[in-house]
């Protein structure tokens, strides 16, 4: 737990064309209907002015000076610790409840197994964040080819979408190593029909002690 | 030593107001004539189109979204890795000598020593530059106050020359501390008149066994 209150940062996870749009829609009508209020959405990277600037520099393909991984991996940091200094904690801290469109188990698992940079991101994640961490992350699983196909249907990809297939594997499988050792991640079976995924994310937000 | 042919990286630091440009000038001068070859020049934060976007954002002061400490610092690194990457390790292997105007010291200055910092600067500088250091740093010391009062004579300072006193005072302090532990940091006295300065970088530059 990340505050005193019960306020609570959730967060949504998935590779591409995992279904993270809806799901998010759904997570946020469900804390609506629980607390009264609609939580406060963010998104990664980005979610502040500067931090949706240093998002632009991530996204932006410039052949004429390509984007080295390891200054992505910091700019995605650099990002996050805006965001979490600008808007997560002074939410929670008013007590209100956030809603998370990625957070730092994306740079794990891009960064740290899609890119191979897991010290680098491991030691930044801890010097960064310390202890602070969602209180309960939904990652929906997919296939990447299944889920690069649904992204590519909804038009032009961004410079990490446009990774080779085995990146997705990469990080697929960290996010779901991480998610076998860590209780506050869930994973959703996201190859399911959309009516399956959002009942198997409302059993688990029913089940929850809030 | 950095590489296995004979250029060399030499870095120019100091607070504000403390002569880098006209060493810079000087030094490039220098190597010229030894090398028969102008030195590749970077400056940092930037020096490549990415890094110079990522200087923007350190540089504006945004009140609505002020950059914390850790966002500035993780900026600060995610340029150097791109400008080390795409340019200071390309133009050395190639056998150039470059002359930068900062490097790594100004982070653990500033942000380390100035923003108390430390840690998230040194684990930051050690994941993302490992061994990797100038042949030569040139640090040209001066008395805050008089190195902010030039600087403010020649225009409007910047989110960062804003800072209050105490903030250079620390900055100096960290710098004089990591010259007196390392033989590749050289200190000059910036309080001298121009002239003195240079024949003493001079000297320096001559003294060396490149």
């Amino acid at each position: 737990m990340n505050n005193q209150n019960s306020s609570k940062f959730i967060v949504i996870e998935g590779l591409e064309g995992a279904g993270k749009s809806s799901a998010i829609s759904l997570v946020r009508d469900f804390i609506e209907k629980h607390t009264g209020t609609a939580p406060v959405c963010t998104r990664e990277p980005g979610g502040t002015p500067l931090a949706e600037r240093m998002r632009d520099l991530v996204k932006i393909a410039d052949e004429s000076d390509p984007l080295c991984d390891e200054a992505e991996c910091l700019l995605l940091y650099a990002a996050r610790a805006q965001l979490v200094a600008n808007v997560i904690k002074p939410a929670l801290s008013r007590g209100e409840w956030v809603l998370g469109d990625r957070h730092n188990l994306s740079s794990l698992a891009y960064q740290g197994g899609g890119r191979g940079l897991m010290d680098l991101v491991e030691v930044v994640s801890q010097a960064t964040l310390g202890e602070f961490k969602p209180d309960l992350t939904i990652y929906l699983d997919i296939d990447p080819e299944l889920g690069l196909s649904r992204a590519a249907s909804r038009g032009e990809l961004d410079r990490i979408e446009k990774q080779e297939l085995d990146f997705f594997e990469r990080a697929r499988g960290t996010f779901l190593s991480f998610a076998s050792k860590d209780d506050s991640i869930a994973v959703i079976d996201a190859g399911q029909t959309m009516a399956e995924v959002h009942k198997d994310i409302l059993a688990l937000l029913q089940s929850m002690e809030w």
